[in-house]
């Protein structure tokens, strides 16, 4: 594992058409503390540092050693809707609300990232790829061609707000322009996809360790993020159950041993999404306005 | 805590229109088996014992000290679409899906009811109420009134399929009637709403203990559950910021004790849910069909 | 699994020269619950009932649902030494100290009993084997011999104070009996060893999760256990260095494969114990006075 | 909370006499990372990064993303008896017991160090002291009075090994000299205490609560610690029962409100350690020959 395979998750989580200076001042490098020794991880727990490229203006406020009048020096008191900052104020009896914004910013997901840029790496080694491409944003849904392409974040990376639809992204940009000029902001849907899973991935029998329940609460915990939907997702409570399951076929070509009761089927369609399914998993999730 | 607590909520878990034989088999009942005497909870775990009140036609073939003839005399070896059947067989290397159904099935959740009741005798006395009711089945919308009744799973037990709309109650009957006779199944929506929760429940702080992931991850461990959404949910996705965000007022009435930064406010909405709020938790969840 | 496996671990419990009737009463039988069919672990989990033969005596006294006359008519008040009865009343607000003696008994060393002996059922399939026996009891040691007899727990069952030394058995059974003559306890100390361990077992990297440290929070968390030695023990820190580790050589007849560095070595003592042996683990334990 | 707070343990943890060069590179200091500003907590996660003084003198062989030859140059390929080189190089199949030891050496415990004074300032807020003294090193006993002098840790620091006996200390370090001289090491014995704890602190219910359980396993998890005892420890299992309990008396001047069944107790003794008292824990541990 390398650091670039970090620095690069890192970079694309601050791309994004219209994004403003803050993302362009969090240019993150990933710094590794312990656990990797030229390129292998060595079984010990894996510590990364993403330094703060803004730290050195905000050094005599935030320090953790300085006096109570540096920290009242730029003291936040209004608490902005959207944010923890009211919640985590009360919550943790602070007079700053700086003290709670830092931490439930857009930084935190950096950690994230890190983290799962080390997961995708060793999934990789499994087979296993993970992409995403966003469906809608501003409220101008994006088509995506029934075959996916793949890798599918180079594919979708190519264009500047994430889409696999050219056409839309024009009508999204200028979405996005006006928004900006009114001082408003937009949301969008996302639809992440994993491929080469192994059956039996998650759990059938403990609800804590179940595939779907697990992705739903990480996603659901980004701030931003309101719903999330696995396979046909809202859409599965609108349609009859015949339209909504996934029949199992014995596959040909695929005959099971003699003998063997197990083995040898396929799936019609992939509705139900991942943990059920022998075929690729279909999350999507759907983010509120940053 | 009485049994009687338990046993309500067990009970609500059992109706439903148009419901099968099967339910009427499950009229559950819990028996306290530690932690509990006379009607107070102990500090020791409490541990409840539902029994199935089926076992007694099924305990030659289910028997944990039974001989593999026993077992093999009733195998079931279509795995079903919709379930963990097929998933689970191959993970756990099984002959007879009946080793992963009766695990997987909606039993399971009898357990999680149980606890929840227990829960929710707790929560009661922290002034914290929980209610639900069906806002949408099998593609018919049930309309609810902008302040809900409570206690609101006491008037939603009123409706035969939970809604607050009346007037929608015979068209989704209707409509069950018919999907039953077509041999097929209806999916729908559920709103959970909860209301007296104290300022900062969960975390800003800590991705695994937000509280819309912590809900969310529960939820969607239902296997008939695909979608789960908070406040606003998808809807949030499509919207500009100006119409997501819950803003924060100084409330005439709540006047801060003087010389405090903090206390006083009021939210204008509830668009962003709970974790967040002053004002109530609604998180909205869909089932797909059973 | 056989209910058999559990029970011979739960016989094993209540043995012991000089027991009394309480012991007598509970003649445990495990009843499976969940997660065995036809002898055979389903991946779901295991839950296991030991039902209480004393219970018939107490149902009165003990219903979760009686009433609060019920439960005033045996209360205990008076908190006994080397129980936990004064700190669970105090820690819960309790008024009867039934309530905490009844968890802190020596009965809820039955559960532990039963989850053991499902887990050396699964060591053995990895050739794994753990035994124990009393080394000192009442003050009087019991010698071993260098080489422990296996499999060792049939061997020290035919003592019956669970001895490798017949000499000593007779002076222990005496000073037991005039013990018991005298109003008083005794205690003792028994020494557990595993054999047939892969190396590696536990970890290097995490305090939470090496072996040694689990094994004495384990046994430190029996009521009545006051010390846990691993290896050597105290006598280690009284040794010189020289003393106390384990040397490794490379092993003749173990030569590792050309150009390998690693393999082929063996220890040439067992001072340390398990978590850094390639050789097997002695673990040494001393319970107070019952 | 202040960075003296932590670096002071940390500079207590590199005292004693003899000790070689290596301490002496390691003057740590704590540097906050994250979750306190302006010396006070922020109720995020608190972050510490102890720098390695040494590191630039490995920077070459141990880096991150240092190709294969930088690591080949200085392999460790001779495994330590009494360290977990050899198993840790079989479990995660490395070829350099560098990457093994590096984690398992002493430097870890500094992050223990640093986490246990953060800890102990916490506990500072409730009125709760730790201290502890050296009993016995190199076989070699050293007196304590029977009222243990407070703050026990400054007490014990003014003896250069940290024993509460003046006449001991003259020949502890000359054997230390002698095994210097020999090319060997020693060990010792370590007794910690606690006072000012409330009653109820741990847990009768759950055996992964129990304060007893926790504190042995934490110990035991120390490379060098070899048995851990709780008050009388070993010794409670050759005495008889009536010397081990500590009886229970109504205490005067304690006089418990009228009609209350609780309160106004006192121990006579403190035989049996902490979990169970209402007096100081006793905690006694031991390290073998580091």
């Amino acid at each position: 594992v390398r650091a670039d395979d970090v620095d690069r998750e890192l970079a694309r989580r601050m791309q994004g058409y219209g994004r403003g200076a803050r993302m362009k001042i969090e240019r993150d490098r990933v710094e590794w503390l312990s656990g990797v020794r030229a390129g292998e991880t060595l079984g010990s727990p894996v510590a990364m540092l993403i330094a703060n490229r803004d730290w050195s203006n905000w050094e005599d406020v935030m320090a953790a050693e300085g006096t109570p009048g540096d920290l009242r020096r730029r003291r936040v008191s209004r608490p902005r809707p959207g944010h923890a900052d009211l919640a985590g104020v009360l919550k943790y009896d602070r007079l700053d609300a700086r003290d709670i914004l830092e931490r439930a910013s857009a930084r935190e997901t950096a950690a994230r990232v890190a983290a799962g840029a080390l997961a995708r790496r060793l999934l990789e080694e499994f087979g296993i790829e993970i992409g995403s491409h966003v469906v809608s944003l501003g409220g101008i849904r994006a088509a995506a061609p029934a075959e996916l392409p793949w890798p599918l974040d180079e594919v979708a990376d190519r264009s500047e707000v994430r889409t696999l639809d050219a056409a839309a992204d024009a009508r999204i940009m200028a979405r996005i322009d006006a928004a900006k000029q009114a001082g408003d902001t937009l949301g969008g849907e996302v639809e992440i996809v994993a491929r080469g899973l192994p059956v039996g991935l998650g759990s059938h029998v403990s609800w804590d360790r179940k595939l779907d329940g697990r992705l739903a609460g990480a996603l659901m915990s980004l701030p931003a993020v309101k719903a999330v939907e696995v396979g046909l997702g809202v859409e599965a409570a609108r349609r009859p159950g015949s339209e909504v399951h996934d029949a199992v076929d014995a596959a040909p070509g695929m005959t099971p041993p003699a003998g063997e009761s197990r083995g040898g089927v396929r799936r019609r369609s992939n509705r139900a999404g991942a943990s059920r399914g022998v075929s690729p998993l279909a999350s999507r999730w759907c983010c509120g306005s940053p």
